[in-house]
């Protein structure tokens, strides 16, 4: 197989992940959005929003990262933000997956996205942080827009977002008073168990 | 409206173009693609295929590109490759389209949106014209893969897929053998004409 070849056949492998279902809905249309029309909007909306990344965030390296950072979802699926149980689970069956999937690639290649999709993973440097914080920030825009979809089916509680998503606090303050701001007004109508 | 709400209702805006039906199917999933998706598709494949840009490309600025080329579609819908009547009124319905949602931006990011669009639709710039042939090469592999769906349906010819995507002679030199092998085995098989 040649390099180019290599690189098609990851291009093909990773249609997969349009048939990946999430637990959000679409805004204006009655189904659950997939991961990769998600991705789509994340990488934008980190562009969308590029100036209020702090300061020292490399935009096209958060955008790179967007892209990749749910691949591994075509071999473990979604797992819920809020399903506990599931994402003490998911570290080592997502790296199973990455070693897959980013292998499909020629080495040097594969090895860069896959260091990505670590420092996504970890959220500690300033463009994973951001990275994470636009990607945790959109779920909660979309369940505000559609009167608390997945929250009411989960019996979500505030305490349960507000902890889930504090990381948005230090790699995007900016969203954070937004944050708070939703999260008060979907418990004054009942989207989120006040507790 | 602050600066940041505007851009927050950008991204409530495009979540529209998950609604937006493309012609091509998907490979392993029986149902065609939107543009959200196939937008998050090329945009993955231009960064995967980077080592085989021409020279003087940033990829970078492909990517941003390649987010933003289709958002047009929220508003005229997509229009078929192979659509000669459609793709002639196409340019001003999308130029109008162009100046309501990138406007909903704060003025400098809507205009940097908008020129990167508009680079991507005319494809003269080694960037565009690399942009432009990752967006056309990509429907190719899922016709291909899908025994020819939207070219049996349309009863496209092998000329019509040569003439269409003659760009990626110039924009993405490695990918043109590749195509033209695929057409040669596509006609072969009976998923093109031989015209």
């Amino acid at each position: 197989m040649t390099d180019l070849d290599a690189r098609l056949a990851f291009v093909e492998e990773i249609d997969k992940l349009k048939s990946i279902e999430r637990r959000t809905r679409l805004i204006d249309d009655p189904r659950n959005e997939n991961t990769a029309e998600h991705s789509w909007h994340v990488a934008t909306m980190a562009l969308a929003l590029a100036p209020h990344a702090p300061s020292g965030v490399d935009i096209n390296r958060v955008i790179q990262m967007l892209l990749v950072h749910d691949i591994v979802e075509i071999d473990v699926g979604d797992t819920f933000a809020y399903d506990t149980k599931g994402n003490e689970e998911k570290p080592q069956k997502e790296s199973i997956a990455a070693d897959r999937i980013f292998g499909i690639l020629p080495r040097k290649t594969g090895v860069e996205m896959r260091k990505l999709w670590e420092e996504y993973e970890a959220g500690e440097t300033p463009d994973g942080a951001y990275a994470h914080s636009i990607d945790r920030f959109l779920p909660i825009l979309h369940n505000y827009r559609t009167d608390g979809y997945a929250w009411r089916r989960h019996a979500i509680t505030r305490t349960q977002v507000v902890k889930r998503n504090a990381i948005i606090e230090r790699g995007c303050p900016p969203l954070w008073p937004v944050l708070l701001a939703i999260v008060d007004d979907a418990v004054a109508k009942g989207m989120l168990i006040d507790a």
